[in-house]
């Protein structure tokens, strides 16, 4: 067991997030369009309006909140398949784009939203690690662009978000907790937790899991207690950015 | 908020299993393979031993543990489509059989294995909740009996299993916190938590998800306790079912 | 050529029958679950009916009955891979599932069962040859059960089964008949023949293939009778198991 | 019950084949390379001779005999959809080349062809009824040119075709049985059956299926004798055309 | 650079054409169904006429004209895959196909057709070569005798054919520009480029690419000479075959 | 026909292009990443140098030079479905892909280049018009990025790249010719031309396509002369973004 702080750390503490980025408006035709960045991770968000609803949801009075998720083929080291010539997404894509989708969810009131669908799309640039939580962080801000724009155009009189939300990456690096994970410290932590939670405090999703010794409930307080501190200041940077 | 006990808990507690039934040798050909019942859910769980690795792991001198699950079509109550028709597998599919992957592998030394694959296939006969805490519970035992072939067969000298890892689902019922969730409970709480943790009493993966309201710290630790609870009395049945 | 009985018959006759166990209500969820045992093969028939018909009986006043067909990875003596992993059906996969959906309508009048359909879902949980006569032969049941229930609910005054079918398969060895082929009899027949017939000793399908030498017009004639003899015992198994 | 001709018999006696035209070289590239037609029906048969074979045959010094079947899309009365448009072959299109890879492995001597693949590819180029005995009856030939090369060519020092094979449709209307099926015919029968059979008067394949009433024992005597006497007639036709 | 003429030439010129021959009503099912060649290589184009329109077009008024391109196998000199057994179309057959659709709609006034859609099915018997202009030549004739039945039957009062349109193929072999490249000659000249023009003399489409050496302005001025004079040739030849 | 600039054009000259910009080492993991802005439009072009070769090339001692292009599913006005999630390519993508990659290979001696793969990624962040175009030029400083690269690296001696090459649209809106067309211009001009040219001020490929009506040989050579002019701007800025 070792408490060092890895080399990665050399200009940042154990409990302290990478520079966070947020610009708004990155791209054009999005309703909402931002590119988040926590150091070198890259992801663009953009929601998208659209005025139906899947067949699940038609005839509800409902609306849905959906995202997919993707990385271009040299957003990371080397170079990785194009899901689309390759003709399926992974199950680690799916797994993402689930999550990115259920944690947007928890603070949207469906029927105050009405018959109606956000797609968030969260398409990674650039990864350095913690891609699903940048995209969660991100998406929220442009899901909230997208909101204020149907707001401003009548379509909606009262906004269906109930509150913020935001996501980090936590790990065990030996005895050492670390707070937002670079892509080198993720493939060296026993442990990668990754947790969503709102403004108010709660959890939306909290995943947590033993890459390599399975780990304590000790050790599993001491990651949960970082990623509250992490996800209030990520909470506090996307009310910034939505002000700005 | 509610405390009242569900209708479905009329023959149990709370913080009670359903009756678990570990049937082992259920067919005959798969090197292990064991039925598990939680309450109504039956799992087929087979081990199969295949002596070659996948390519990322051929010369490394290591084996490779990998899960597949799926449910026949009429496992659950109204139909559902067959994957092999469709052709392909739900996103849901795929993120479950990555737990279970994860799940063995956590309690494998892959060194010791050698170079073989270990498949643990989890096909659910009939479901009523918590398919993929009965099948990580249910091919932790198949995988046993396999690695207890090799070992008679003289292929392993020594055991590569490290320890036992069983499985369960927890849920917030308004506050109160529910063990080993029906598909009635899991489909109202609030809060759906499932837990594999290790004989040693060790988290290997925590997934916890807000259905409805976001939980809160002390939510968790009530089911992260209850959780532990229903591990340990799992893990115990697991080493009686390979006793006998 | 050789009239040798082979090793796998030690305690049963060239011209006799696997024993046959029929095992209703094996699931709870389906109108129909029958499992079925022909020796070591076990095939999991269940009937499922749905209150709607696929595009071509649309507006008809018919109903529909069709059948899909699935192994179990480790039904069989080495893994095969999981067709909903691979992303399609193989080719022996539709052609069986096809005879079975060719065999059930052959006995349903589709006018009086209605605009509904019924699927019926036959899944090999272990496989030792005959998979696709067993899986006839305990779809009937099951199709009978969920016809049951239609009638006991008032959703029909009439049952649309016109009759009763089963199929059964016979191999020539040499120039010996065999009757009800198990796995290591079936890879050594010259020939292989499927038959499904009706209560009424009519032929639904009959499908003979030569493996190895061509078969004459006599040999054919020997495997029809051992064939109908077969079909008469599995038609009366199937009553009692209906009426028990 | 009727006995009548059917109107699409106006030329022809019930037991007589339509006009049957087997041009061979009809293009240009193919080992073997036959248009067979059956009245309307004209399906385009190549042999194509690959100098390896596929995975389960390498380094057995066996070969492979397969067959691959298709329709072009206004084959038909009114236009299908193309298969490779679709992405997918269906069912019946698997059937049939199924049927066909064995109906012509059936007279092959898989040694004696050595470590290569004869690939037949029979295109339905327009269809009335009978493509899949036609496509048989074809590839037979086909093969045959293809062989004749190899031979030629000093590859192969003996034939691996061990005797002739071709196929043909019968059918039962009411109690009348007819030889060779169109469309119009094969679509009101109640009763469809396809016979392969070998120059020595063997069966290789009969697959015969009730598509309204089930038939007797009596009515499949009826048919496999009109098949049989079809068959002969176009082996005589094979060989004629092969020494043309 | 040499300007001599290759060998397979011998029997032409550079600038002329290799035989053609339109073989209108060479398929019985299909509204419009053309056999053209171009020296070897052989295509069938079928018009096949749908009264509906894709989703696109529903409510407009207008109709849709699209075309499907295929090869069979043995086609080419080496056999290549089939495309609906590898589950998809080639970039190289998706980009024939829009080409060939382009084309006919160049010519076509969507609105005088009305609500319904022209399949212009394009399918390579035997390839030389040119497989793509031939298409849009055959194609052109098919349309056009499908559009003449719709007259025929009252469906249409007016042609909604605004003039001709034909395609074919020029290359630069060195400094010699040759028209209608055979199979041997695409393969080596340096430039490839298809020319699509209409009765009128205009462009509908130009594809000129450098597969060897990039191509001067001069170059492609003579190409497209010779182009212009191929095209105008062809046209003639359409029309003498849909006055015989 | 007209010849009033489009309101589109209220800030440039009909035979200027948009304003260009090229950003080297956009994202950083790649060997050459580049952002090209055409106006608006915005395509992310990666290069990727990896030591091996595909099948068609091993034992050539060849390289290969490819590209694979995609759009983010919220780079177009309305939002696209993402081609990862539906299973496949569409034509366009392909058509498009094909296109760079036969554009990059026509300046590249794969020789000098060695048993080495360059892959060119190119990724619409945002789409107005012109995306193959951009792609082809901003590909190209990419790939000159990743030459030098192996150079520095001491793994090539020599430069493969033979000469620049860009491209650019053009077409003709009534009896206007606009260089570089934004959207609405692209969907409204009849004739829509890509012209992909080299430094040395050759052709590598011309697609022209009459969107409306056919165009004439005057036409064309109008729109040939404005995209020489386009891409020799091109080709200097490439130049200086290189050097800078």
């Amino acid at each position: 067991m070792t408490s060092t702080l890895p080399a990665s750390r050399h200009t940042r503490a154990a409990d302290q997030l990478r520079p966070v980025r947020i610009t708004r408006h990155f791209t054009m035709h999005a309703e909402g369009s931002v590119l988040i960045e926590f150091g070198h991770t890259k992801v663009l968000c953009t929601a998208s309006v659209e005025e139906k609803v899947p067949g699940h949801k038609k005839g509800s009075g409902e609306g849905w909140v959906t995202a997919e998720y993707g990385m271009l083929p040299r957003a990371t080291h080397t170079r990785s398949d194009r899901e689309a010539a390759r003709g399926k997404q992974s199950g680690r894509t799916q797994e993402i784009q689930r999550l990115i989708g259920r944690s947007m969810r928890a603070v949207f009131d469906l029927k105050k939203l009405g018959e109606r669908t956000i797609h968030l799309d969260c398409d990674v640039l650039q990864a350095d690690g913690g891609t699903r939580t940048a995209s969660i962080t991100g998406a929220f801000v442009a899901a909230q662009d997208a909101v204020n724009k149907l707001i401003a155009a009548g379509k909606l009189t009262e906004s269906p978000i109930t509150q913020g939300v935001a996501a980090i990456s936590v790990g065990m690096l030996g005895d050492l907790p670390l707070l937002d994970l670079e892509y080198t410290e993720d493939s060296t932590c026993d442990t990668d937790m990754n947790v969503v939670m709102t403004s108010a405090g709660h959890y939306v999703e909290v995943q947590g899991t033993a890459e390599g010794l399975p780990f304590t409930r000790d050790q599993m307080n001491a990651l949960l207690a970082l990623a509250e501190k992490g996800v209030r200041e990520l909470i506090a940077m996307q009310q910034e950015a939505l002000q700005s």
